[in-house]
């Protein structure tokens, strides 16, 4: 099912269960959720091609613990889960591409977590940048900081570093 | 391939390729990663009919950022990559159990992440123990305050809160 969605527009609120996976044909969104102070923590980043759920909730029926929102104007492909069912059931080939897209997202949360370990807020942002360049033009500065875990201040300092050495 | 493995003996060291997703037939394992400063941090406990490996490495034959060990005398049955993509081939049912073991793995990191964003120790330790009642006889309080995000001192404290109102 086609939707689009203006940019700041929600897909899903915090609270509500997800009852779509989207998939993105235009434009970016981003999935966050909220602390106990208010704060926001950005969780993931969805550019084209890419599908953004929160999974948990999408898969389960429970409450889910994200807000989904457009950052830009956005097209986007809605499958429910009996859709998604349905399709795995009749073609194997979509089962295949469902569990190779889990793969590849538990990566790159297993990789999240190990930056978070293991490397500086300018490995971090690097890393980041150069698997994405897009991001740097199209996603707010205060979102990638969030995404990383540095203060917006900190994210400032790291990219001035980086161009004073260029 | 069915493998033994003695108390503290390692599957996988950190850096080398992960050749094997374990099941595990008896036993508990965990894996973790050291950060810079040489500190251990949990990633994951694996009881008996779970899965574990370096799943990035596995994936990708990249090396492993993961230290894969043994907290009791465990035995294992070993799946390499190839023996895996031929099962998932030959049996589409198989491939379907691989699919749902990573929506269970993606929905359990989702909600460790959200229980760090929203959570108190307390409640973090006791969503564990009541998750995993075995957890507390069996693996030692230092890896399950790693895994949570506690220092061991804080762990003590919570415990002895609770022990105290039943």
């Amino acid at each position: 099912m086609p939707k689009k969605l203006r940019k700041k527009q929600t897909l899903l609120l915090e609270g509500d269960v997800c009852t779509y996976n989207a998939f993105i044909e235009k434009g970016i969104l981003r999935s966050y959720a909220t602390d106990e102070k208010g704060n926001e923590h950005v969780i993931q980043f969805a550019f084209e091609g890419w599908w953004i759920s929160d999974l948990a909730s999408f898969l389960q029926g429970s409450n889910s613990t994200h807000t989904i929102e457009a950052i830009e104007d956005s097209e986007l492909l809605l499958l429910t889960y009996t859709a998604r069912e349905d399709l795995m059931s009749k073609l194997p080939v979509f089962e295949t591409y469902q569990r190779v897209l889990l793969q590849n997202a538990f990566i790159a949360f297993q990789s999240r977590v190990n930056a978070a370990l293991n490397s500086s807020a300018e490995e971090k942002y690097l890393k980041l940048t150069s698997a994405y360049p897009d991001i740097i033009a199209r996603v707010p500065q205060h979102m990638i900081a969030s995404f990383l875990g540095l203060t917006p201040e900190t994210l400032s300092r790291v990219r001035k570093q980086i161009s004073l050495r260029r």
